[in-house]
């Protein structure tokens, strides 16, 4: 059994950690740490875990083969500064501390998309797992990335959920505000941008073209749906570049394209990611939907836990979807 | 015209009094009082207002005919303690200060209930202005209560938008756990119930039995869903009682008797109650049907001043619903 | 492993039962039954399938061990006349039509609620599986029933989720309708007081007082919360009821009393009923929510097939709830 | 008084029109044509309206003013094949026969967009009043057209509300659907880009580049964001061409120019679009939100008939938004 410890419990990530970790065949917690609610049943914060769990947040570690931290952006660093984590101890960053900055004291942080790093999750000690905008977006693009396609302004319009802003009630969280609103925030300057690019020339995209990326807050808790497109090369047919894709995931338990279009809550509540793919009028679009807090948090961590530790990559992530 | 201060100016009523008084036409806004936003557009806060008005907050009255009080529970005493009202200034508190303790100074409230209180509300310069859940629920139970006619255990779940908990943003308002969620809370105890009792024993229920309420947090913004029922005498047919509740609101512009069941968008966004009444099994079950806001807070408090300026009850309270 | 057949496969039940299944450690599917849509790819039409199942609809069966009906109200009596089903093949019906008619020809069916009929569904081949309102209110009074404790007027609201309404697009399911609105439906007349009122009789309730229950029609899509009370006998404290409650559910997988207040996400997507017990005023107030597609439905008819077959109650049911 | 009918009385925007023009100070109803309706209540359809109007669906005209077509689209130019309609009654037409196709018999129809087209509107006796789509992204690039500055790719992501679909329920409204998901339709090919490039090209823009429009399903029932952008020249700063935008619009009543991000909730049942711009990375962002059944259909084409019969262009049209 792999011993797992998840620092900064209380969130949103952490509990949708737990719902799939207690549940994993090859996991045992070793400790969920908060150091705000020492003593307090994990079920009384993360309520719908009610009759699941006897589990209680603690301040000590017990002996953890990986430490998820779940902290909020920049406090992953602060984390291992104060803290002393044996070498052997596996550490998958769920913020955006090593996404960009991958090096931290004799640990070499690997970006944890699955379909890109496979082979470098496996051995390795240390993932920084992507953004949830980012890993959909990435997703939708990677293919055509990996074959150097990406020659012109890539257009991206994403929506998401509420819990991706995360636990803290702030205004524009407040139901009064949020059900049936729709707003953009940070339209071309989103933080995942950089990402993005990154991971995208990563995959072989040598003079990469600018992202134009404007997100959406949408009245939905769980999800993220990206519409994206770029010009496209009219020498190469829709059934083409389909199966391109097709081809790229055929390996990835979690990534499916679809040839029917796709609505958001084909994915909710799993670790899926569906992509669809049309051309028109001289432009390939796709739409690429994910789960937020699962494929694009706390499921993909776990499926980088599995590669760490050597277990088939979806063990544990057969989740059940919600559907509605 | 009107001069109108509104006190307390950044809260939800405060802004649904303004979205109704800018097209009030007997109203000119004196003031909007807020002391932690002075000189700030107040469409800078009530943002669908943009485009409708210039109004600034302020600390400071011109010279109002009427003041609405938009604060706290328990801050209105506060207000009139610390400010010298003129006698001759109305005063409307949307507060629960003076619903069950009428008396303050030389200034006696009146129970600003139109359907209850039509004739004194004419009268006065004070009026407490009811509760959101006990506007729903008394108007239910009015005409049987005007009758004498409870005398059995009143069984009530009434079901309530966000906007009745108010624009702080809290735990249980957050999009993320109030969106497709249900809950309970003070069951058997919420602090309307005194004045729901105070309302129907005023009417002429003499003995009034036990009032059984269960409120309910809905996960929408607006509106109040009352369903109400109590122990019948056969002896009474269905089309009567209808007839009794048409007859006693026969003069009311805003509480309606539907022959057939109601849902709640019926109402949103007016300033009407929807009532219905169905007989099964020995007992009478009465829905009842209110925007939270509207004719449970600020639409009633414009109704009021309405009467209390002598105009015709309804005068800008003429509002499109939103149905959808 | 257990073969099983779907009949009635494109409906809500049976896409949740199948969602459940494609996961069930002892199950494989060998049949999804639509006559409709022969040759049709399931995810088709359930298209949160996609990527997990490579099924089609058929109409013929391979050779099952158990068939869950998953059919109209009304249509399962019709699919046992026209087809010839082996004795040996367990039948298990999530229509209406054997729950208080439990004999058909030489099958005798058992109502298929795990926690009052555990050991008959173990011997039993034909499980008449509870209605979803039914489930949540039985499961609310059972320990009082088993008790002979109800002697007074049930009083019951409980508001259902759009899934309750079946696939069937109509006027109120329409979305322009429904989203943020409630309504009453069927108040003291709904179809589940019949099979309330024999579970409850069967559980030791002598002579059981009425059961007035208003069914509400809630804007979301998944659940019940049904709020539930009666007149209480003084002598008997909170903590003495809470641990009838809590005893008599001591073995029950699916069950919980918890101590705090509940609220309807904590289970959704999943198989669990909660409940909340309070005393007050003379009155025992009992709060009580499931997920209407699982302990409501699905989840309990695979509930009920793992009885059925020896296995372990919960297994294939410890689901990933949503939470959001 | 202006006498009115309205034709197709029983959809979405008859309904819309109702709510308005019942309490529009020189309107009087003439007739509400429903020819599968006749005799019925107008409220037992419009439910919203009970206690607002006694009116009742009719198949006769009596003698109106101006009628109103609210039909299904390409049955408009069928009701005036079948009708003999005088040519003094003025037309105003809310499908799209008219809007690309103008001339009618001896009718020329006028493409109802105030903000282009005001003066001919007032002259003219027939209007084709522009789709919900067209109307927020035509007013988001008006301003720029009128300058013949549209050179590059114009991109467009527009989200709508369920009550754009129309009132007869199909899968995609339905709530069990539609409730927190959001799905992409018609990609580069919605049939309002033809009346977006006739007025944008009408406006001034001579050579216009491609409208790249991916239209996007909604999970709230009323508005529509669209998010634009295009590549800008960088000697244009923020500041002028804002200040173009509020030039622009100085005159209109509807169509407001907002320094703050903008949310979709802040013109719900209001009749007012709002724009907000932003300069970023050598691309121009314009976020525009209105209420697709006013400032989108029936608040535009009561707009026009102010317009058409001398009226103050906003008259009837000040309503209370929703806000929440």
């Amino acid at each position: 059994m792999i011993n797992v410890s998840i620092v900064g419990g209380t969130g949103y990530t952490a509990g949708e950690l737990l719902r799939i970790l207690l549940n994993h065949p090859h996991v045992q917690i070793d400790s969920v740490i908060s150091s705000t609610s020492v003593g307090t049943p994990v079920s009384d914060v993360h309520r719908d875990l009610f009759g699941e769990t006897d589990l209680r947040f603690t301040d000590t570690f017990n002996n953890p083969d990986v430490i998820f931290l779940c902290l909020g952006h920049g406090l992953s660093r602060n984390f291992l500064d104060e803290n002393d984590i044996p070498e052997k101890c596996k550490i998958i960053d769920l913020g955006n501390d090593f996404r960009n900055s991958p090096d931290y004291a004799n640990r070499n942080f690997v970006f944890g998309l699955c379909e890109l790093n496979r082979e470098k999750i496996r051995e390795t000690n240390n993932v920084a797992n992507p953004g949830c905008f980012a890993t959909s977006i990435i997703l939708a693009l990677l293919p055509l990335a990996s074959e150097n396609k990406l020659k012109e302004d890539v257009h991206v319009h994403a929506i998401t959920g509420s819990t991706g802003a995360g636990k803290r009630p702030v205004e524009t969280t407040h139901f009064s505000y949020r059900d049936n609103n729709i707003s953009v925030y940070k339209p071309f300057a989103h933080q995942h941008i950089e990402e993005i690019r990154n991971a995208l020339t990563y995959a072989g995209n040598k003079e990469l073209p600018a992202i134009n990326f404007i997100p959406m807050r949408g009245d939905f808790p769980r999800g993220i749906f990206a519409s994206v497109y770029t010009k496209w090369d009219s020498s190469v047919s829709e059934s083409e570049v389909v199966e391109l894709y097709k081809n790229y995931y055929k390996d990835s338990p979690s990534v499916f394209v679809s040839d029917e279009p796709i609505s958001l809550k084909e994915v909710v509540n799993t670790n899926k990611c569906l992509l669809h793919i049309e051309l028109h009028n001289g432009y390939i679009h796709i739409t690429s939907i994910i789960d937020n807090l699962l494929k694009g948090a706390s499921g993909q961590a776990v499926q980088n836990m599995n590669l760490m530790f050597g277990l088939e990559e979806s063990t544990g992530l057969k989740l059940k979807g919600s559907a509605f």
